[in-house]
């Protein structure tokens, strides 16, 4: 109510008005849609969002020559610069545009203008937008066989029915505050459109969602472009968090989630959260081990989530990304994954190279490193065929495909399990992962149990690269380390960004390589061939303005093969602290790890401990029925069970 | 009092004592001084010390048959075996031969065996050690001038009078230990000797200096060769705290280290600490800045610590150090120093290259890279001259001789400074370093003021490294990046152990470097010259185990120069949070540095910033006194001054 705060944004927004009219664009001219005010659109769209909010709170302070003067110099040619003038940017599915129908809709909403109301909900009727246009990170403007736009567009196309966003959850965290930002303005003023229902109430299973795609500390996990370290307590989680909280239900599980952000919005929702855990409302969000689907049928693959307790309740968490491309923001990482536990990072997805907002740092934006190595396959923890990113880095490529899933079995707790195939990243390569986190009481935390198998047409370079978080302990292949001269591993496809530290030449069909992390011991056990290649090595090379974490990689290579299996257990198996100086547990368990059977049907593996304990998990590689009986004979020893997966105690 | 114990403990000793008399050395070999049980004596000490205490627990409840077997068979030859048996572990002023010292003389205690009593406290009589017999880390079994051993020559000599251990904090944490355990059965059982009075309670300063010598989060300085990460929390330190609590005078200080460390003894001093705690009687332990001497009479040198805070009260805290050699497990680098602020390392000591105790690295022994890097000059953040260790690295050569003391100043928390001098690292060589620490309201943090002189009698390479601990934003020079490849930066003296990862050649008097690290933005500003050049390098070159942390460091070097002088500022200017993404100064404030005026006698530089504000500090070279007066002309200035260092702010 005090007066100050109207007339500091009166007098602001007149200053705007007085300028706007005569602003050329923003003379960066960098982006596909170049700004006013900013270097780009998106950040003009930004400015509309908030300053809607705050014209709608003094518009009845304002006398009607000022509102006159606003509107017409500021607010309607702003709204359509951003829509008329730049289709490219108004007219896609794509969190900038969800910024842009949101900016161009709330203006719309305060201004009572229903031509421009109309457009933000259902985009621009023609904008010649050519079908090839892309933007700048290579992303296509139009989706294929597009044919709507406009906030309900964005509503009917980004998510999955799941409440997937195929960007991934960094750019939802960022695209959920416009979706319920003009959603609630909609709410009080659209109520016929009933958007919180909308589509099966997708903008709440997004939130949902996002909330799930999160590690034991509650950070995102950073898949496709992404900055390490967002979380829930982002400010615009906690505007999901109270909205949802306040307009969907009510859910009490909610309340644990703005308990560990410590901050409300300061509206009726806020409030309404506040109180409800002042009174002891709260119960805790639980998250269980997921299965989202990504496409908005949900038939463009998904993201498993798998997670798992240790017996003090900490958590060990995999996630395995199967999705389709995701725009322009995505990498090239089909089957990859990445695994947490209640310390951080253990086997690390590297994130976008961007230090956001950073000035020194290519001013805060993409860096060239981004699309020489972050998008790149070598930088993720799955399979590189002949030293080259699955559809050769290509988003349009890329956009054409997705994987499968073959099974996710998350029935019984202690033994987890995805699979999922790709058929597309390589033309004439078929790849098949399957990952399992097994809890017994055998091991001190959850066993991770990882099968890739590749099938190629003809006998190629097959590079599986392990991302593990921390410092190299111990190899069981001699090392033949590069200690007075380093080199990039390779030339093309992130390999140039790679220092190329040591190599070993396993002699057994066995190998472990273990490292130190956090105050853990981990180690990974590997089946091998003759032949196959150990290699470390250390991003940072072709890097002249250091802008790549120096981080190290375990790439596991085998040079000329038509047929791989890539099995891998991993192992978190001890502790170590530097005031007590007492080692527990620094060695691996898993003493002997072997295939027992492999081929397109099935595949089955075997691990041991040195005190004799034996496990052999079958899998069946092409059905994936629950029901169906399996049984084959492999060295003489008969195997029977039923539906796709199952792990053998002995 | 449960009586299956004293069998365990009873039945046990008698298998060792079976065992004992035909027990050939260890097999390793490997050790000055191999034990029987163990690699080295120093663990079989370690295990007299704690049996000594089991023994004496079941005493009375042992036969006297049972008592004298195991005298006779088992602890008589034990100790003669620690002592008699090895002279070069029992005679020394050292760790080692404290634990040896205390072991014996425990056990004497519990048999009342004089003999053996006498030869804890007062040595061998007869040693025949030669002279330059050296132990397995090449430091001098005998002192120079040695003619005392024993548990009391430990106390005389291990120590300076304020109770700073010259092997650092690390290894007094370690021999703290022994030196209570032994000293509190001398208080039960020889009072005469009045321990803990014992040169003016020396035990007693040690504690303290042992509390004192540590960063903000109560981790030990890692000066020399120490483990990084040991802490307030170690179980020596837990030892250490309780008893002198108990024995000394019940200064309630220290019931605030009982309270952070968590834990309290199982005896009557941990019970008297807890009962304190719960009766509130726990004040604040306040740690100051403080110097410390070296030398057991104090004239070698010493260790400055300048504690400052900013208005969150967030500690800034920089360590410099003017020590004496510190034996065999010295580093050689002399005007060495080490900056802390509340989240951890801002300038880092890099330690020792040693995992303690995990096998997979050495057996958890110290590691070949330790000596050929750790204790080299150009791992600390002190000047190398012709990439030249300190010293030529020899411990021989840097026993003679230590740093002196030029003032130190710490009667204004808002501005602390430290200088000393040291004429003998390099022959012909002269170097002083000077260090202020600032609080002002100008900046958000303490900044820190670095003035380095060197004065040689021919020109030579100058090198001065700065550990910054973080990710390189960006120089204010133009950055020649060695992107396709990378060589060792030298061949020697911890040179080859550094990746030459970029050169630049500042083109102007004036150089920045900024960088990122724990959510902060740091920046080093400094005065350059012609010719100087600027050099990012990186740990990890020649090292086949991957035994070193792959850790960055920034180079000034000057190539051939007679006198040098290295000003260097310090700035902790900002933060960042990948949360809120919204870097908050992220650029440095200090906008210039220059010399006004250099000379034997006196310098004088100034810092700018870009508000106008206008530093100059003023410092006397070679008049420490605290009141004389000075005056000197600089660009047609007069400055005047009272004492050895000013700072005028403008």
């Amino acid at each position: 109510g005090d007066e100050k705060y109207a007339i500091y944004v009166r007098d602001m927004l007149l200053a705007y008005a007085k300028m706007y009219p005569e602003l050329p664009l923003h003379p960066t001219k960098r982006s596909y849609a170049t700004g006013k005010i900013f270097w780009q659109c998106l950040n003009d769209a930004n400015w509309l969002v908030y300053v809607s909010q705050a014209y709608d709170c003094i518009y009845h302070f304002l006398s009607e020559q000022e509102r006159e003067k606003l509107e017409k110099d500021l607010f309607k040619p702003f709204a359509d610069f951003l829509s008329i003038g730049n289709p490219q940017f108004f007219n896609r599915i794509h969190n900038h545009s969800t910024w842009a129908n949101a900016a161009v809709g709330m203006i719309a909403i305060v201004m009572e203008d229903s031509v421009l109301l109309n457009r933000a909900l259902y985009g621009l009727q023609k904008d010649n937008i050519p079908e090839d246009l892309r933007d700048d990170d290579n992303g296509f403007i139009k989706l294929k066989d597009q044919n709507e736009a406009g906030f309900l567009a964005q509503l009917d196309h980004s998510f999955s029915p799941d409440g997937y966003f195929t960007e991934g959850p960094y750019y939802l965290r960022y695209a959920i505050f416009p979706f319920l930002k003009f959603g609630k303005a909609l709410v009080n003023n659209q109520p016929e459109l009933d958007i919180l229902a909308y589509r099966d109430s997708i903008l709440k299973k997004s939130v949902y969602a996002l909330l799930h795609q999160t590690d034991p500390n509650g950070l995102f996990f950073p898949i496709n472009d992404a900055q390490k370290g967002m979380s829930w307590r982002a400010r615009e989680v906690i505007t999901a968090v109270d909205n949802i909280y306040y307009h969907c239900g009510q859910d009490a599980d909610l309340l644990s989630i703005a308990q560990l952000q410590n901050r409300v919005l300061l509206d009726e929702t806020g409030m309404a959260v506040a109180k409800a855990i002042q009174s002891g409302k709260a119960a805790s969000l639980k998250l269980n081990s997921m299965l989202f689907t990504d496409g908005n049928n949900g038939d463009e693959g998904g993201l498993a989530i798998l997670r798992s307790f240790n017996e003090n309740e900490n958590e060990t968490c995999l996630v395995m990304k199967f999705t389709a491309q995701g725009m322009g923001h995505g990498h090239f990482d089909k089957l990859t994954y990445a695994l947490y536990d209640e310390t951080g990072e253990v086997i690390q997805d590297y994130g976008s190279a961007r230090w956001v907002n950073i000035d020194q740092k290519g001013g805060g934006r993409y860096l060239p490193e981004n699309k020489t190595f972050a998008k790149q396959t070598v930088a993720h923890n799955t399979v590189t065929i002949n030293e080259v990113s699955h559809f050769e880095g290509k988003v349009e490529k890329g956009e054409k495909h997705s994987p499968d899933l073959h099974f996710f079995k998350a029935d019984n707790k202690d033994f987890l399990a995805i699979s999922a195939r790709d058929n597309h990243a390589y033309p004439g390569v078929e790849m098949q992962r399957t990952l399992a986190l097994v809890k017994d009481e055998h091991f001190r935390n959850p066993l991770v149990i990882d099968v890739f198998r590749v099938s190629a047409d003809t006998e190629k370079q097959m590079d599986f690269p392990l991302w593990f978080h921390g410092h190299l302990l111990s190899t069981s292949a001699t090392l033949k380390t590069n200690v007075s001269a380093l080199k990039p591993l390779g030339e093309k496809y992130g390999y140039q960004h790679l220092w190329h530290e040591a190599s070993g030449f396993p002699d057994q069909p066995f190998h472990q390589m273990t490292w130190f992390a956090n105050g853990k011991f981990f180690t990974v056990s590997s089946t091998t061939e003759k032949g196959d290649e150990i290699i470390l090595a250390r991003g940072g090379a072709n890097d002249p303005n250091f802008n790549l974490r120096h981080d190290p990689v375990y790439i596991h290579r085998k040079s000329s093969v038509k047929d791989a299996i890539f099995i891998n257990i991993i192992e978190s198996h001890g502790t170590y602290n530097p005031v007590s100086e007492i080692p527990l547990s620094p060695f691996a368990t898993v003493s002997s790890v072997d295939i027992l059977y492999d081929s397109g049907k099935y595949t089955i593996v075997s691990l041991s401990k040195e005190n004799g304990l034996k496990w052999e998990l079958a899998i069946a590689n092409l059905n994936n029925s629950e029901t169906a009986n399996h049984s084959l004979e492999a060295n003489g020893v008969i195997y029977k069970w039923k539906g796709p997966i199952t792990l053998i105690k002995k």
